[in-house]
């Protein structure tokens, strides 16, 4: 029984794109990312009909220091409002909070005199009844939540059941499938959707899914997704993001057949921005390393090390990944 | 209804690899590869568990100077023989033919005099009844044969459904969904290896399947068909081919479940062979021009024009294609 929503020709309307790209691709570059940067790349996101731009993370100023990185690891409400003034656009703004590096009772406004509009809360799948308390309170302030549960690659089938049942009865919004190691197949990721779907729809939310390129199939797995009734798509620009990176946004806006979303503004922005900013040496992006850490569903730390080295003797590092199963 | 032949974790024995590295990647260093590129590669894959070696085409050397090209666009016997001896190895050989390009009455010898096993014929869809007319006169010299129609989405379901019966009732053994343009999504290729088979599988013949990494789906189209019943898959080292390149070999070794396809020794070929390969100088691989052409269904001449030239103004490179639709 294939339970495909829609087809390739149609638009389906409950779709809602997200860019990431500062937020995972912050994680390139430790969240140094020009004002000038940051300006184009929203009005940008705005042309080209993307629904959410995700700011960065809102990390705990206690664990973190703010000199130690760029300001979009914080995203304070004043920087955020430098760039976007009150907003007056239709696109919607996210920032993420993870469990555990939050604080989140203390950095957050009320909605009402806030400029962000969703609150991402993300989290391991042993840690969903903290993202369920995050996910109340950043409720009860009057915003949007999502629940990203990452590494889902590496929960079983019974946790993870059981998480979605958990999530499917908070005050969420959206439940966010997570390819943290980019390790899933389209197969896998379709099965996975269904499961999602199933839990979310008895709860009246809605399913999102991020990939990660390990496998060069964060595109295809993304669009699996939205095949199998993911609604919100994560994508970066030339997905920029952490190790092998993302869904490029390019792709994912070639595809969509909905005529709000538009190519050409985000390819300007790309020529002008993204290019200089992989030859000023960010890296990102699939190689070997990321591959090997994917199909072998490992955290990419190892690979992530192997790059920031410059090291090319893969086969060494393929051994010792091997060596550490 | 889905109709998925076995599954993510088990073997399918029908599954028969094919590396076509020398013949698709050739297209991008103008057939130039060392006699030890050759010879190494031809061990790594025996060593990897491949189940046919692509050396090139036989092309005409009435058309082609040969004193223009490496000679692995002519594929004489004496120089297959010079790098495979007698291949003494369970791998086979093939090497491609196209319709049109190619004096097959002249240049190849009979199976029993030759090291080569399968021919491939290459066509576009309208050139059905000359690619027969080749295939029949290679099997009756005892060859293996496949007919790879090029191109194929631009080709309408009607004169594809003729073409697979006219292909279907000749001596062909395996029938090729060739995406020359790297335009499929998973779901076309799933849709359109369904066809395939049933027309293959009423003859008796197997389907294979061959991707262009346009859209970064090459791997993803090459599972899914996979999936749908293809079993002769195409792949090349670091995915390296014509423009945006091919569905790479180590993304395919590395999901392929049967313990005969081993990954490490071609990491060891890349990492010695490949990856200097593109430190000189030799362009393949994703990039947007690629992806604009892929997007459009587009032959992707353009594109490799706009790389040979060294362009990097996106922008306008994707205007001029809008202007020329």
């Amino acid at each position: 029984m294939s339970s495909r929503k829609g087809n390739l020709m149609g638009v389906r309307t409950d779709v809602k794109v997200v860019d990431a790209t500062l937020r995972d691709g912050g994680l390139c570059n430790n969240f140094e990312f020009t004002d000038e940067f940051v300006t184009e790349l929203y009005k940008t996101n705005i042309k080209s009909g993307v629904d959410y731009m995700e700011f960065g993370y809102k990390a705990s100023r206690v664990l973190f220091n703010e000199k130690d990185f760029g300001k979009w690891k914080f995203c304070k409400e004043e920087d955020i409002r430098a760039i976007v003034g009150d907003n007056v656009s239709d696109m919607k703004i996210s920032v993420m909070a993870d469990v555990g590096r939050c604080d989140f009772k203390t950095d957050f406004l009320p909605k009402s005199e806030s400029v962000i509009d969703l609150v991402r809360v993300a989290c391991y799948i042993n840690q969903i009844p903290a993202a369920i308390e995050m996910i109340e309170y950043f409720h009860a302030l009057g915003y949007e939540t999502s629940c990203n549960i990452m590494a889902i690659s590496q929960a079983s089938l019974d946790q993870l059941d059981e998480a979605l049942e958990m999530i499917a009865n908070s005050s969420v919004d959206i439940i966010y499938l997570v390819d943290s190691y980019g390790s899933l197949f389209p197969e896998n990721t379709a099965r996975l959707i269904e499961m999602y779907l199933k839990a979310a729809e008895k709860g009246g939310k809605k399913v999102g899914f991020h990939a990660h390129n390990n496998q060069q199939l964060a595109f295809a797995n993304t669009i699996e997704a939205l095949s199998y009734g993911a609604s919100y798509l994560d994508a970066t620009a030339s997905g920029m993001g952490r190790g092998a990176g993302n869904c490029a946004m390019e792709l994912l806006l070639g595809f969509l057949k909905n005529p709000k979303y538009s190519l050409y503004s985000l390819l300007t922005f790309i020529e002008k921005y993204m290019i200089p900013l992989k030859q000023q040496g960010v890296v990102w992006g699939y190689d070997l390393q990321y591959m090997f850490t994917g199909q072998l569903n490992r955290h990419p730390r190892e690979a992530m090390t192997f790059t920031a080295e410059k090291r090319s003797d893969y086969c060494e590092f393929y051994k010792s990944l091997l060596d550490n199963f």
